[in-house]
């Protein structure tokens, strides 16, 4: 085996050249070995395998700075800097990590997790390489799904005035997550074919050589075919902005790309090398499906089937059914996306409704702001997003659509703790951000059938912002019996007892309800109270349970700090109700990568963790 | 008058087309006067008369929708829809919003106040007009500056492929406030002058018609005067998105104008119409100082000088100071600014240390990320940015920097109420949405040495993220006497007494000395603590309080939900000490313009509505 000599940065510059082939090969089945077991995002690393091998045989490992744009892409990165054995615990509580992340190594020099971030910040390293006076190489590796969000443009104007040297490499794979959208995307499709600049140089050849003019016509015409040059060939996007482009170059051809990223490096300030890749390159059932090898759970390496099946409907799946029906009965309904049709659920919809879905790519700030331009002119949208995904628009949220009180629906995926995606994915802040906004109200249901009527409630009731969320993976379908109409700002009470009474929220109602099972067996009363909206809070159930209960508990999958429990407290303060309150939440810190079960515990946000902690108070307070 | 004749929307239509010129002569005249009166947005108002009365010339409000980009513009667009007669009360308390208000008019369709926010709304109004099946013209305003905003680019990558008729109409001064930065820039620069297209369409011309070369060549170069046409003419990085564009054309030619946005009218989906201003057109000292007469206060007519001559140096003027001196003692110290050098006071340090300082354009979101790179490469970077601009960056915070702990500054000037600017400029979300954020350190100031102190504290002691919060205006210059050197954590003890506690925050430490002395005057014992960090609190001195007082007060210029007092609620509670506290913040709601004096009257946080609030209290505890 070539990938065995791989155990540490540069180790790949002493394979001779004719293995490379026969490494890539390696590094590829490895992958697919690997993620067939644990999981992780397959497509984008498969296609990507080359490529980076290449800049590993042109850099030097840590010195050289790296910053892989949303990060997800950059297993071969981790491979090749002696990271192989890790593999086994991918994405696992405490294992290796599926993004870069510089506590991992010295290799990794940002951690990454969203899009678009990458030229900023390696604009960012590399002013202070110059400032250092330092001479490393600093990339961005970024692939063109990320070109949709704006960021990359704020980066890349600023990429173009500063004389500082910059490699953007654009792996350019003709996808996002589910497939591009947008006028870049059409441009960078025509630079692939390139016949255009093609045709126009040999046109201009042809000219000067039958040219019967004068002389000044034929300056004019070299003076054309400079301009030609600079303003035609393709990347004349990135020529007016000032970047020196080059390519297209085929992202399997190592020795072409060693070249061309070694002329890059010649480049005095910055330089795109646009790099033609494929998503899920060398494994079929990936290249045929790379949505479905975008990030995926344990799959068949035959068939790519997944290891196991879907039990139980997700709450995305519950989601989708009632954006459905939604979309029949209310003829102005509209479903908006950023780069996430298949994730969120909307696919049915899309196909159904084409005329009112909307998928804006990679555009979270964008998304939320049209949105509100579709409220104004009288649609009510719904934008389907997920929860970490939506911290890119709380400006949009707090001034172009709350500020004008607009009726705009978030449907909050990925909402609490998601797994194996780690610290940039977890949806922990939401409620948090989203409470301290006016005029907004925040919902969490219980169980599917509560996620079908909070949106019926939304679409058809609610007249400004609603914000519904709701967890990653299977939509609970206990507690099936509770099912009170949704009303503006209302708890539901489950269980009306005295004693201890459980405040809990969204996937906490489930949690709470074992805790209460338990609390039950040892005698004790103990009510549950499904509070619903998260904002505005139930005065009049909250004030009635804080005069009839020793022990309030509150019970939420967000962090503590402007969470749940803390608007509780200041609820009861600013009424004068004084009642023990215990506040059940994430802690104050970025959670790792695991999966929720573990993280639960891991956070004492687990049934057992929850019930210890519930006696371990009573017995503090009442002996 | 002939601006007499404008008294409701359209009225412009009925002016004699000779007269026009004498109108906007009018409307000009008014604006110095009213504005030298009042304060405003001077010199991009003068500059967008005329382009204001072509648009309105050809469009009926409040049928036909216009979007303006930041909306500062917007003044003569109030005029000509009938509000001439607002202009007394401008930016007052009640009185004329200086951004366009749904609220006030129906001829406002978006309320704005950030950047570049106008291309995504008027898309998604385009849309749902299109989907409703009316007909109405959809237009957006926006700046050239504007452009350096990332949300721009993710609505033109939309607009391309979207088939809905839209209207950009690119304001095109060649400055944002300040200056204009970037490789855009550059960009439109060029298409100002427009030489190189016009030496080529000759070339092309000239070989045309002298060419000896076969029928072949004739025919390729035929192709190739279309390919030109396409590609070679100004807006070709337009075009390349797919989106059509006129220009440039002269924003002082009212007739000119009026053809060339009817003909835009009649283009099928996108058209960018291309219009050449200037700021502070017609008023000699706006064009000569536009940064100085972009939003100002009441000046002289004549001389163009500030009407009252600055008694105090401003918050941004000490954080000037103190980054000048610092930049000298600390060599990798770093000044980052999203297009505010001379707002936030770092104009200074940029003209000493060049090299150090960067202006990245109007453009929060990279800021941030290139500021999280600088500080991966060594340096300490501090990036000066309002309070409200910041929001834009949130997801940045979250994960570019505190994730990562690193060591970056942010000088968040114009914290709490900011006056005339209104609703999107109140800079009163701050402290929850960074207190919530994991990692970061929070401070805010009671007085000007505090602010130095606090800056040299983050700049030499910190070693993660800190935020430092100060007001808009004079610097609280009082308390001289107390300066107790900044430690990790540590609030500082003012006085020391029992019964009340004060827990004051910021600019809120003034407001509690003088309700302290009211208080005392009644003989009550009142202690008051300077809260410097509002994250992580002091929890020891914080328990103290509440077992040596009976009542603590805490103050804040940030919205209740999530802020300061909120946070004093959950760690009193979870640290079990029950003690009376009354929460003194804004309201959850959005507050409008007017000056900062009246808002706090308004919103109960002055001295008499918080010393009466206090005594309410009192008497409800003590009796």
């Amino acid at each position: 085996m070539v990938l065995e000599k791989i155990n540490q940065p540069n180790d790949i510059k002493k394979i001779p050249r004719e293995e490379l082939p026969v490494l890539a090969q390696e590094i590829r089945s490895f992958l697919i070995e690997k993620l067939s077991v644990t999981g992780g995002h397959l497509a984008s690393n498969l296609g990507v395998i080359e490529m980076t091998m290449a800049l590993h045989l042109i850099l030097t490992f840590p010195g050289d700075k790296v910053v892989w744009d949303v990060g997800h892409q950059s297993y071969t990165h981790k491979i090749l800097t002696g990271r192989r054995e890790g593999f086994d615990s991918l994405r696992k509580l405490g294992g290796l990590s599926g993004f870069p992340k510089r506590e991992e190594s010295a290799c990794d020099v940002f951690d990454t997790g969203h899009s678009s971030t990458s030229i900023s910040a390696a604009l960012g390293i590399a002013q202070a390489r110059d400032l250092a006076g330092d001479d490393y190489t600093v990339a961005a590796v970024i692939g063109d799904g990320s070109f949709t969000g704006g960021m990359v443009y704020e980066a890349l104007n600023n990429a173009s005035r500063m004389e500082t040297n910059l490699i953007i490499i654009l792996n350019d794979n003709g996808m996002s997550i589910s497939e591009n959208v947008g006028g870049l995307s059409s441009y960078l499709s025509t630079l692939r074919t390139n016949d255009a600049y093609t045709s126009l140089k040999r046109a201009a050849e042809d000219v000067l050589r039958h040219s019967g003019g004068g002389e000044a016509a034929i300056r004019r015409i070299r003076g054309m075919k400079n301009n030609l040059k600079s303003m035609l060939i393709p990347g004349s996007f990135f020529e007016q902005l000032g970047i020196t482009y080059f390519g297209p170059i085929d992202g399997y051809n190592i020795d072409r790309m060693v070249t061309v990223f070694q002329n890059a490096r010649k480049v005095r300030g910055a330089v795109v090398v646009h790099v033609l890749t494929k998503k899920g390159r060398g494994y079929s059932p990936a290249e045929r499906m790379p949505a479905r090898f975008h990030g995926t759970g344990p799959f068949e390496i035959e068939t790519g089937l997944p290891a196991k099946k879907k039990e139980k409907a997700d709450w995305s799946d519950i989601f989708s059914t009632v954006m459905c029906k939604e979309g029949k009965r209310t003829p102005n309904l509209c479903a908006v996306t950023a780069a996430m049709p298949d994730g969120t659920g909307l696919k049915r919809f899309s196909g159904k409704y084409p005329d009112r879905f909307f998928d804006v790519g990679i555009a979270e700030e964008h998304a939320v702001t049209f949105s509100a331009g579709l409220a104004v002119g009288g649609m009510i949208p719904v934008f389907a997003v997920y929860s970490s995904f939506l911290q890119r628009a709380f400006d949009q949220i707090v001034h172009d659509v709350c500020l004008q009180n607009l009726h705009v629906v978030f449907a909050i995926d990925r909402g609490g703790l998601v797994g194996a995606d780690g610290e940039t994915h977890q949806g922990i802040f939401d409620l948090s951000y989203l409470t301290m906004i006016p005029n907004i109200c925040v919902l969490a249901p219980k169980n599917k059938w509560e996620l079908a009527d909070m949106l019926k409630w939304a679409v058809r009731k609610a007249d400004g912002p609603v914000a519904i969320r709701y967890p990653r993976g299977s939509a609970y379908d206990g507690l099936a019996e509770f099912r009170a109409p949704v009303r503006y700002g209302k708890w539901e009470i489950l269980y009306d007892e005295s004693d201890i009474c459980l405040l809990a929220v969204g996937s906490m109602v489930e949690t709470a309800l074992n805790v209460r099972t338990l609390l039950k067996k040892e005698g004790a009363n103990c009510s549950l109270i499904n509070c619903r909206f998260i904002k505005p809070l139930d005065g009049e159930v909250l004030r009635k349970a804080a005069q009839e209960h020793d022990l309030l508990v509150t019970l939420e999958e967000n962090v503590e700090n402007g969470g749940f429990g803390s608007q509780v407290l200041a609820y009861l303060n600013d009424c004068g109700e004084g009642v023990p309150v215990e506040r059940i939440a994430l802690p104050d810190a970025y959670i790792e990568a695991g999966s929720v079960d573990l993280l639960k515990k891991e956070t004492a946000l687990d049934v057992e963790s929850v019930y210890k902690r519930i006696r371990t108070r009573m017995i503090g307070l009442f002996g």
